[in-house]
């Protein structure tokens, strides 16, 4: 009677264990797709500007000042610094600032990041069309 | 004297021919730039928000009909709308009504066109690196 209750308990305990660390599974995994959703959006929206996309391209070439980066731009500084705020929010482009000179540079994990979930998309598709196409070669007549 | 006359005016209507063809050829590409960049702006733009990304996960797995892409999104579907209009004037997605469904495909090409520019400034980067490497290897003492 002790013996059963001890293992009642134990049991019960183990339960209480069990929903706990899926509780926090469960929430390591939303937090984890809601940043990696939220990287993406952030990712994305850095690359919708052209002016944002001419700096990424100049720092493909290597690291650069932020005066630099304004050269080719036919905008005030201020307004390339808030650029640059946009992609290092995004984690594209992150800068250091040594003396007096901010050094900008690419970081390629990120545009990684981007590239690979458009490249999945587009091979999810050709998957489609091959399945598609086996398809209609095993059926003729439809 | 008369010889000369002939081909002094020859010379300046090529130069004329050649002005003008270089003019409509730099229109022609900053036409084209402008476009293309256009492209690239509606396309990030279009990809920057989760519920687009989901519409472009769902017809990456074939065509869908717009009631089947607004089921696993939590919004009315007057909102679905909304995001396949930014989806399509981006051209990432197609639609077509027969009767009364109209059914989204996915345009491969364009979704190509986002990675392709993402991955030339990836590999940009890592020229940049390799380049790098070997002056450092040619170098050792800098």
């Amino acid at each position: 009677m002790r013996w059963d209750f001890f293992l009642e308990k134990r049991a019960a305990r183990a339960d209480t264990l069990l929903k706990d660390l899926t509780d926090s599974a469960l929430a390591i995994i939303v937090k984890y797709m809601l940043n990696y959703n939220g990287s993406l959006d952030l990712i994305f929206h850095a690359l919708a500007d052209p002016a944002r996309r001419i700096i990424v391209e100049r720092l493909s070439q290597g690291p650069a000042s932020v005066t630099e980066l304004a050269k080719p731009l036919a905008m005030s500084l201020p307004a390339v610094v808030q650029h640059l705020q946009v992609l290092e929010a995004s984690g594209l482009v992150r800068s250091e600032k040594v003396g007096r000179v901010r050094t900008c540079r690419i970081e390629p994990a990120v545009l990684s990041t981007a590239e690979q979930w458009i490249a999945s998309r587009r091979t999810g598709w050709e998957h489609h069309l091959d399945t598609l196409g086996d398809y209609l070669a095993e059926h003729p007549d439809e």
